[in-house]
């Protein structure tokens, strides 16, 4: 499969924006800017929520939307998806007949990035799920692909302030999605996986946010064994990868990184100085830098 | 007032939690990370919602949330704050009989680390506030706060994976608050302010989360004239902090900033290389380090 079958193209000027402002030395300047969008979903004319996205693939953040929270099934058959960039809605019309206004009044505000996930739903699925047991990772494809999806063009090397998750087999980034909420560009991931029918078990999830409850959560629901960010943990996100027996993978920089959860399914290709796309020298764990959002 | 009134306590042993793991050589590690709790919040026998945070300050975290969701009034009298950490809730009753019964059916999921927000109702008083014409704000100031704020004992040092915001006069840190979702830090700092009578207009609010409208919108509501970040901006937040006449300066490292909007706030008496606290060496603008959050 060729690599970044889809993303982000930062020279598309809806997703940016040109202004004007100063520097430290009171020098005129003129910088890009993340430009985010309100975004209303409709599922068989329920309205559901609104987001606020960078709005570059409505279809793909719908559907992966839907099916993260477990309002659309794997096997549903979506019959029509519309998106009307003027009144800034996207309709998912679904064989199936759907009723969530219960769903819709429970709200729970997850940590981090979380868009007030309905957390209760969340988990609906969460304990069903057997992660492949025969996925692996090797030490060197992590240090390849965090160097391509690091130097690949995207809206956070134009603008910052920005998510970004891939969908990467072996050292290959496939499907690299950006966000201003970390939630959208998983589940942009999500809605494209389905989409087009890839699989999950042989494949390993990328993220700059950090490795909190629900994006633990949304990666094991959407069947990814392996789950990397450049990030930090929390305790939760840590306990609930090792009950679903997630390949947990954290502050991720070239070559080094911290695994808690899921060990046994790397492998130490890497010999020691090998491979490295960053400065080795050693940060504070706590350093800023590894904030990924 | 005194530097650091109120902080975040690292060595708390209920904020992190030890947990061994292996490294990019698999050799077994223990470190920390950060421990997130649901907290439900009532007001006035109304379940309004269920938070994940530290849970370090809860009864801040509910008055500043309140606050910000415009369901308390700075007015309003508090006449009991219970927090009972077994069935993790907490309640805040007030003098004035209130239900947000409408309020709570519309659900924005705000952008970035947003938590949900009703943004219609963030909106509510946005367009009233006056900021300070008075407020200043010195680069050398910046230098000296963001070089303490780095410095301090904080989760952050201890963990990662984590927000901090910080309520500043000059150069002093006064409030500092951290949790896992960066609106949980700006609320607490909001319900310290309220519940103290901290004033807002000689202040600044520096935060290590994007500068996204939701940011700005809770920044000039509280009455804050001055929104520093060492993250990046998105198009909206420009945009209404121009609106609001806020002086929004993000990618504050060392002596280096770009201020976006309000700028006749700023004052230059840091000469060029003075009050560096990290290497100066120019970054690209999209660099991971510049994610906050």
């Amino acid at each position: 499969m060729e690599e970044f079958i889809i993303r982000p193209n930062p020279s598309d000027p809806r997703l940016t924006q040109r202004v004007t402002g100063i520097d430290q030395t009171g020098a005129p300047i003129e910088t890009s800017v993340t430009v985010e969008r309100p975004l209303t979903l409709f599922l068989n004319g329920q309205e559901i929520v609104t987001m606020m996205t960078i709005c570059d693939y409505p279809e793909y953040l719908a559907l992966g939307y839907l099916l993260n929270q477990n309002m659309l099934r794997t096997d549903d058959r979506v019959t029509d998806i519309v998106y009307d960039d003027e009144i800034e809605t996207v309709v998912v019309r679904t064989e199936r007949p759907t009723d969530y206004e219960q769903k819709l009044k429970k709200k729970t505000l997850t940590s981090g990035c979380a868009q007030g996930t309905v957390f209760g739903d969340l988990m609906e699925k969460f304990e069903d799920v057997r992660l492949s047991s025969t996925a692996r990772i090797r030490t060197s494809w992590l240090a390849t692909l965090t160097r391509k999806i690091n130097t690949a063009p995207s809206l956070y090397l134009e603008a910052g302030a920005i998510h970004g998750c891939v969908l990467a087999c072996e050292d290959r980034p496939l499907v690299y999605m950006e966000d201003v909420g970390r939630h959208n560009a998983v589940d942009k991931v999500a809605g494209y996986m389905w989409r087009h029918g890839l699989t999950p078990e042989d494949k390993i999830f990328y993220t700059t946010g950090r490795l909190t409850s629900e994006m633990v959560i949304k990666t094991v629901q959407m069947g990814i064994p392996i789950l990397v960010s450049r990030s930090g943990f929390t305790a939760w996100g840590v306990d609930l990868a090792r009950q679903a027996g997630l390949t947990l993978i954290g502050r991720a920089r070239g070559r080094r990184f911290v695994a808690l959860a899921g060990e046994e399914r790397i492998d130490f290709d890497l010999a020691p100085g090998e491979g490295s796309d960053e400065p080795t020298s050693h940060r504070r764990k706590g350093s800023r830098d590894d904030d990924g959002e």
